[in-house]
């Protein structure tokens, strides 16, 4: 008797459950579209949001004509039932970032919980279809671990958080293997490429196709006056800026090598040249070139995304001041890869022109790569994926 | 002098990045309040928004008075300036929820980039001062590894993934740690406990002050007809839902031999009855008395957080319909603690009720604990924070 009154209350429980969508009871928005993204055959996508006492609803999205910093907007319209829309023409195939601005003010949509933060604006993405997102999309492949260790660094005196991928196999493995360096920009952190930059779905689905080497990729956190990502430190909830002091100061170049020492007796590495590699965007560019020209026989993959050189002139540092010596140290011999790719539209175009001019007047052999766009993460994950397949090949 | 240009160069590019706080090109928006959140002295919270255009600016909190499933809502006051303000009253030691609803639409605050997805609604959230927050709070202790694996399951025919925490010092011991299996409810997966339930800060802390044992946690995804959290798996961006057709059919029970397989293979864990340990939440709570049943000599310690028992009556299995002789053979000897925990105003409250009531009429010792408030992420966190403490201790 006792378990038939169980029953009926059962009952009644999963009713409840089923007419509250919030696992705490906070009332959900019950006028949610059935999907949050609606990609359209042709590639186009169309978004809606059910706002019926808005007066105005725009969307800002990084697929849209755009004039200097400033993105491009359209207007939404909205139906007799209150629910706003928009569709785009056919896109590329990539990945995509959007804001709504209701009555103003720039926010997230509310139909869409997929998001991802940059710097100190979050934005809703959205994947189409095609060649190039299929290697941006979670697909039914083996699956490598993304793990979080902090690291010590005895140089920053400071334990540090850091993102590494171990391949598919890894665990049950007793082998070594190679080990990329994956460096973020001023606006990022160790999260970063995992999120903005689809870095795990690009190694699992390119390792799964043979395209690439089963490989290790570390990374770590540029910014050395931030322990970790924001939230995911003790400073606790702060206002992200990516002008944090440290940037151009040398000192995350030197605190490199305590990066390395954990990586090199955490994990499984292949502990030399030919199989170390170490690439960046922008910030993470020029912290790409300084490390490996401070170590400059230690990497024989070199990948300079959209780089930045130096970052704050008015900082003296052997790191920087010595450098044009210590890339002759790296031709002798030279990195088997010197990868350089850049945008054709990015505002360090000309910052790119000058470096490869002082590459090309020693004689540094390099490999260059212009895409169109600009200072982009479209152009980061292409980067990315380009860059990948020529590592450890040999 | 190509090397003067190059600095030339970089000064131009340090103001470039100074200016824009976007990674990407998208513009940020600069009217934003230079803390996101401010607690005051009396942990009180006040929150503003820039917004001048917004005829009505509302906020709902998990700190307010609420209806039933309806949270409470408090109107937010405009200034001269076109920002607008809520300040609340004192509140408790806790991280807490909200949204804002502006002209009419729920969404989230717009200057605090600090969020959490609770199914399909995300929140912004933040923490006073006090104690208890103090245990959800990143410190500056040694901190645990966390990772995110995806093991076989044969049972299921599928690769899932999961969340697993090895407490600081593991990869550089060689000893083996107790290990405790931590459940979701019917709107979570695998990350619920890290993002919602602040469980890696509870653990770091609570590890820190040698209050618990330090001890390997390992977070599966509940819902069987999932293998990942939304966005983590093959299926892309849904609109998310608890209503999966999993609930109550006993897969997840019944594969939960594949969870614990891959644990004991993996990881350095203490293969006995008096090292491991399973709670839940919610659906968690139904999960983790079933599984405990099912396997009536393989854990001392198991907790049922404001738990549901069985989720789908029309569901006939052995599962449930054999559950009462499996309890009687863990009472063979009994689990060293057998925790209970509920809200004086849980909608399961009466569930609970029954529950307890076939337990004493058959001797199974168990502990309750009852607290104020209901079916929340507080007292889930704080059921974590007086549940570790007691295991593993003798």
């Amino acid at each position: 008797m006792l378990h038939a009154k169980l029953l009926t209350c059962s009952c009644l429980l999963f009713l409840f459950f089923s007419n509250s969508y919030g696992q705490e009871n906070i009332q959900a928005d019950k006028t949610k579209a059935p999907v949050p993204v609606r990609i359209n055959a042709d590639n186009s996508v169309t978004l809606t949001v059910h706002a019926p006492a808005a007066k105005e609803l725009a969307i800002e999205g990084n697929w849209m004509e755009r004039d200097g910093w400033n993105a491009g907007r359209a207007q939404m319209m909205k139906d007799s039932s209150g629910r706003w829309s928009y569709s785009s023409n056919k896109l590329t195939s990539d990945l995509f970032f959007y804001n709504l601005i209701l009555d103003g003010k720039k926010i997230t949509d509310p139909e869409n919980v997929y998001q991802v933060r940059d710097v100190n604006t979050v934005f809703n993405y959205f994947l189409t279809e095609g060649a190039q997102s299929d290697l941006y999309k979670v697909q039914d492949v083996p699956h490598g671990t993304v793990s979080n260790p902090w690291y010590p660094s005895p140089t920053l005196n400071s334990q540090r958080r850091m993102t590494v991928y171990t391949p598919p196999g890894y665990e049950l493995s007793k082998a070594r293997f190679p080990v990329l360096y994956l460096l973020h920009g001023m606006g990022g952190d160790e999260e970063a490429w995992i999120s903005l930059g689809r870095a795990i779905q690009i190694l699992d689905n390119m390792i799964a196709k043979d395209l690439i080497e089963p490989m290790i990729v570390v990374m770590p956190n540029g910014h050395v006056s931030n322990t970790a990502a924001p939230g995911e430190s003790s400073r606790g909830q702060y206002m992200v800026s990516p002008q944090t002091p440290d940037v151009g100061t040398g000192d995350m170049e030197r605190s490199f090598k305590d990066v390395m020492a954990f990586v090199e007796s955490r994990y499984r590495v292949k502990n030399n040249k030919a199989n170390r590699a170490i690439a960046g965007l922008s910030m993470g560019g020029s912290h790409s070139m300084y490390i490996a020209a401070l170590h400059p026989q230690t990497f024989d993959y070199v990948g300079l995304f959209s780089a930045a050189t130096r970052m704050n002139p008015a900082v003296k540092d052997p790191i920087f001041d010595l450098f044009d010596d210590q890339l002759r140290k790296q031709m002798a011999p030279s990195p088997k890869l010197y990868w350089i790719g850049m945008g054709k539209t990015d505002f360090l175009y000309q910052i790119g022109v000058g470096y490869r001019e002082k590459l090309t007047a020693i004689n540094f052999p390099y490999t260059y790569r212009e895409s169109e766009g600009g200072h982009t993460w479209s152009n980061w994950r292409l980067y990315l994926t380009e860059f990948l397949p020529q590592l450890f090949r040999d």
